[in-house]
């Protein structure tokens, strides 16, 4: 954390970073706003198209010559407005380059929304600035719906990702129990590479026995298929239908990622090793092993862009951190990513605070083992009580006159390029 | 159709059939509390538990024993609350002992919701119940979320489905465009296995060239897949990207269904024909043949349950037809299905009307070629205009303490049963 002259004047780029959630554009919203309450610290307010692609590449747009009736409605919009990116800065030349087009259009704050790899390249561009004595600030913003970034309660993202799966793991539930007459399942597989946070969400759902999921498997406990194939049997045995979430990084007994086995049940009769994720294969594996039907849900993107069913806390903290970034930037902080601290549950109370980029950078947070129970397959108490205020509350969505949601998309008008062409 | 006495006292039975919707527990709902408000007519509120297995197993619960709570609440509730099933009744042993069972609980209403297999069913019953002149009215409610029922102008079902498929396309088509930076394809599977209303309703969502789904697929327009590549190259040169939808009833220019082509794409690097629907289909294919990225996306069984983002036309018109099958029943009407006639689209008019089941049982309507446009992969503006009334208005859903939605369960305690076991 370091700090900046408080009356630093100059441009400011805000730019979006990773995979797009349902509140990112509520962060954006948040503090492109606020910048405009302070004309003589933030000159130009730009967008970077693309991420830091879009500062690599010089494709920047001002957010004044926007609608503002568009800009208000980024929050209530899904994905990335601004426009993302996975591009990862590695070369000394790309660096030098991001702080070269900073200097070329006198921008002097630099807001990034995204996950753990996008705070680390704010952090070293922070640090690559400040080597070549550009005074500026750079504070992150923390977005990913994996909610796996250190030093913060929660991310914004998570908690509408989590309202979604949760709901749609329970809606498909109460059709596996109407239709199903006779032993029947249903695989939803939700998204986390390395972490179990989204796929444990769906356990919110579970209220009683009845209720769907029944199962939940999360790639921070590994399971053996024998294991696997025992535990729904036991829920065919006793409830005559099995509803399972999946995460998509599930891993088994030896730490093999299950989408990519290639043990017997992942090979198809001539023992070629079959195509498709980690929701696609314990399906498979129901149908040969246990012989009973399974259904295959996997919602994809859908699930990180459902505004329809947004919670509003989310949406509410994720405006609150884009506020906080260009609050705290105004003050002279900079080389800090925004943070939600809980205070309490009930009543649900959480503050912002703040933490270093490189800390953010350097961490990342899987699912407590006490967030599951003894069983590794239902969420525990805590992890509800956790879960609960992050999932409250829905978003009224601005609705078109065809009876769908009538959501933004910025121009994203390009201003002149000043440097020479971005040499990948 | 046929009339019986306007003054016939005895129990009635309320059955729900075939796959689940966001709306039939709203049917089912209207259909109970107006027979609630004639009770000299109608005694016992019966339920079916799983449709007509239910009455050929005598599994029968009684309305009035659920809790009041629970039955308004099945106005917002998903899927089939009573049970619902698949069995098709063949034989004439099946017939004789549904109507066995209605004389020994002294039924003399069926009111049966479901597609056109179910009218057929509830003809086949009201036929025989004649012959055997035992008096009863059985009235059928039109369910499907396929929109594929003769003598109607759309189904109760539809609109919801409708609505929350097109909305997941518009949000994963925002997130096409804010996160691939490089050429990438987006594939959402939808349900419909030979009529393509469902995965036409996603065009709504393409108001503007921008705008997700770029191409449609519906089983009615065959395509080869050389055309299919042609049309999704021609897309990705235009916008970078490309958001398909595949009906999962899909099929190529042979006739053959996509999901079932053992042709070059759908085989492995060893030949062998591989697994997964229309949707996984075309995803192997444009990454093996177009090369680029494809996302898959099945929402599966849960977009026939989605109560949270439900069309309120869709939940109100459901509602409305479970009351009019009791209201007409009371007035001496049978072996007809209660439809929904269209009177106007601005401002939107839509009537009950009858059809009869025979009519239905026989029909099957099939999106017409002229509710698409000239290149087949896109809706036209007369599809339009009969979408948009359809999908309009929201659903408030009862929420729980947790942030979840609180659906209802019945509690369906079996009444004694009076006949000798059912002999499948």
């Amino acid at each position: 954390m370091s700090a900046v002259s408080s009356s630093l004047i100059g441009n400011a780029v805000f730019a979006q970073s990773g995979g797009p959630t349902t509140v990112i554009n509520s962060s954006m919203c948040g503090a492109v706003l606020e910048a405009m309450k302070f004309p003589k610290l933030f000159k130009t307010l730009y967008g970077a198209k693309n991420g830091i692609l879009g500062v690599l590449q010089e494709e920047l747009f001002d957010f004044r010559k926007e609608n503002p009736a568009d800009l208000k409605a980024l929050r209530t919009t899904p994905a990335a407005a601004a426009g993302s990116c996975r591009y990862k800065v590695k070369t000394e030349a790309d660096y030098a380059r991001i702080v070269g087009v900073f200097q070329a259009h006198n921008i002097r704050y630099f807001f990034y929304a995204g996950g753990n790899d996008s705070m680390d390249t704010a952090d070293k561009v922070a640090r690559l600035a400040r080597d070549k004595n550009y005074e500026m600030s750079v504070v992150g913003i923390p977005k990913t719906i994996d909610n796996d970034l250190a030093c913060t309660d929660h991310c914004p993202g998570f908690g509408s990702v989590a309202k979604y799966n949760a709901t749609m793991v329970m809606e498909s539930g109460y059709d596996t129990e109407a239709l199903y007459t006779t032993d029947t399942t249903t695989v939803q597989e939700v998204m986390g590479r390395n972490a179990g946070w989204i796929a444990g969400s769906c356990g919110l759902a579970h209220r009683i026995e009845e209720d769907a999921p029944h199962l939940i498997y999360v790639p921070e406990i590994h399971v053996s298929l024998n294991t696997m194939a025992a535990q729904i049997r036991e829920v065919l045995a006793r409830l005559g239908r099995c509803v399972i979430v999946v995460c998509e990084g599930c891993k088994n007994e030896k730490g093999q990622y299950l989408a990519e086995i290639g043990g017997d049940f992942g090979k198809d009769a001539f023992g070629h090793a079959q195509l498709g994720g980690a929701g696609e294969f314990v399906a498979n594996f129901i149908e040969k092993e246990i012989g009973v039907k399974a259904r295959r849900n996997k919602p994809g993107t859908l699930q990180r862009n459902g505004m329809h069913w947004a919670s509003r806390t989310d949406a509410d903290e994720a405006f609150r951190c884009g506020r906080e970034a260009v609050r705290q930037a105004a003050q002279g902080t900079s080389g800090c990513m925004v943070t939600l601290l809980r205070k309490s549950n009930k009543p649900y109370k959480c503050v912002m605070g703040l933490a270093r980029l490189s800390d953010v950078a350097n961490g990342e947070s899987l699912l407590p083992r006490d967030f599951m129970d003894e069983s590794g397959t239902h969420i525990s108490r805590k992890f509800r009580e956790y879960l609960e205020p992050l999932v409250k509350g829905e978003v009224k969505v601005r609705m078109g006159p065809d009876g769908l949601p009538q959501y933004a998309r910025l121009k994203r008008k390009l201003v002149a390029k000043k440097c020479a062409e971005w040499k990948k």
